[in-house]
């Protein structure tokens, strides 16, 4: 009865919802002062709307592949402060499309890759670590962190912040990576509690330090409250 | 008990509290060294303050008809990211006046509002939306929101913020209305989980407007949750 | 058993855990494309870090004493909006160091200070005020406040922040000191619901000071709920 209600409210904008509290949405003909109003292109007639309070990587990450499997852009990606009371972000990603049928499309496999793209989430009482691989960048990955397109990139994240600076220097001494950004707390985050290092390199070298990374910042978090753990099936 | 509690502590600051953990409080003569540090117009010997960790909307919208029934003016509008772990703001609004009676009064009406204010809101366990109206907006509507004074003026909110955009389109789509402003996670909040659109028109329209949202808002937000629910009582 | 997890990791970035959330690391040898993603001094080789989920007022005076009684800088201090759903800051301070055990020796000191400089964060369901003091100021202090190295500081919290209005009013009241910096929801925070008040003068006027605005602050946070308390033993 639950699940009834989660996949269907009677309205055409409604598309589904996913993993921490991610709705999926999308409006077929944007109405002109709105479009102005939050500064669309104006080619963009049809948009697809994905919103959560948990998370930004999980869902940046699902929308990347959307971009990829589906004839739309990335209009907008923005990090709120939120996690419901956690140390990281929500987030709104908006994706632009000529036709409605292509802005579903894309919020539909941006819903479906949400159980994967929280893999790599290890929480517990006391924060969590995020990590984030893909083997070729696309346009949210783009918007969002200034991947390069087409090439292996990874994040890593530690929450409480501290934990993420021990992250980024065991990622950069583990492998022979390049990296594109450090966000912290005062810098680049919505003031989350959490230090954030993007790279790119070889898909190999992408793997290795996002796995080094892993192992101490289980250990680190760990330190701070019980083991921490993933609520779905890691994928790196 | 603890309503005793609530009403009396004792100090000469204290005016009283309300819903959303709201505390009003009154400063006769604030002194210089605060003045010049908070910035204040040197007139306002005396201030009134707001404040609260639950909602932004309802204590604006309530200083609004303060500002309206007292001789005071509204200095200062601040929204911090808060409401306890939820996913929109608290905020603080300083009143002004040259009198400390007129503070007080300012604050008492404040604070009698809130009931009233808070009932378009509408939360579950995954966010909330809010709806505001008044027939003729003063002068705290205008420093938080550039409402123009004297007409007819309206707000939604939806967090998380995807929903919040469906509800600007559906309110510009019901209605005949002039969108004052769109506020999101990253452009106008205090990187708060939501979109925010302000709005003025004929009275039939705004209200027109939000009651369509409302529709909308309460069942988008239950996809994530159980029924939405105002806590007191709705009044558009 | 829980003990044990939290003073060992089998990590040596690992230097121990203390109240708040905060745990303390040190890197020994900053890889150097993590060093200018910082924007770190080179001379700084190590670096000690201490972050928290709960408080930035307890740890920058942990992290004050620390560099008085070690030979590190502050190199960073960034404030988080945090508390894990409460009212106030997280943060992440670097030490800076040429040599290993002076960066890890700086984190142990902070790590142990802390259990006294909680112990003026009074709390209750509704918010939190919080008093610091320090007899000589040093470079944590002068970094996060802009304090005079040196002299006799102070600061007072009050969250929601309504109620920082008026122990900075009360503070400047109660005795003769300076006002150095006055932050708010939309100024100076990390939109945390807090207003700050910093302050120095001679050591006797801060601390009455100190006193008269923790008797108001407990008072007019106990109207919102239960009696505010300690954590641990007051200090000042």
């Amino acid at each position: 009865e639950k699940k009834q209600e989660k996949t269907f409210c009677g309205l055409t904008e409604f598309v589904g919802t996913g993993r921490g509290d991610t709705i999926g949405l999308v409006i077929a003909n944007v109405d002109p002062s709105v479009h102005e109003a939050m500064g669309l292109d104006k080619k963009y007639r049809s948009i697809g709307i994905i919103g959560d309070r948990t998370g930004a990587g999980p869902q940046i990450m699902a929308a990347d592949e959307a971009v990829k499997a589906t004839n739309t852009e990335i209009l907008k990606v923005e990090l709120a402060r939120d996690t419901k009371g956690g140390a990281g972000h929500g987030c709104l990603i908006i994706f632009g499309a000529e036709d409605v049928a292509d802005a579903r499309r894309a919020v539909e496999v941006a819903l479906k890759e949400l159980d994967r793209t929280f893999g790599d989430v290890y929480g517990n009482e006391a924060g969590h670590i995020e990590l984030q691989y893909t083997a070729r960048a696309s346009y949210a990955c783009e918007k969002a962190f200034n991947a390069p397109i087409g090439k292996s990139f990874g994040l890593v994240v530690g929450a409480p912040a501290a934990i993420g600076v021990v992250l980024a220097d065991t990622v950069v001494k583990a492998a022979n990576v390049d990296v594109i950004g450090y966000s912290s707390p005062a810098q680049g985050t919505s003031f989350s509690n959490e230090v954030i290092l993007t790279f790119s390199g070889d898909s190999g070298a992408v793997r290795q330090a996002l796995i080094a990374a892993r192992e101490v910042g289980i250990k680190l978090l760990g330190t701070l409250g019980s083991q921490p753990v993933s609520d779905t099936v890691p994928y790196i």
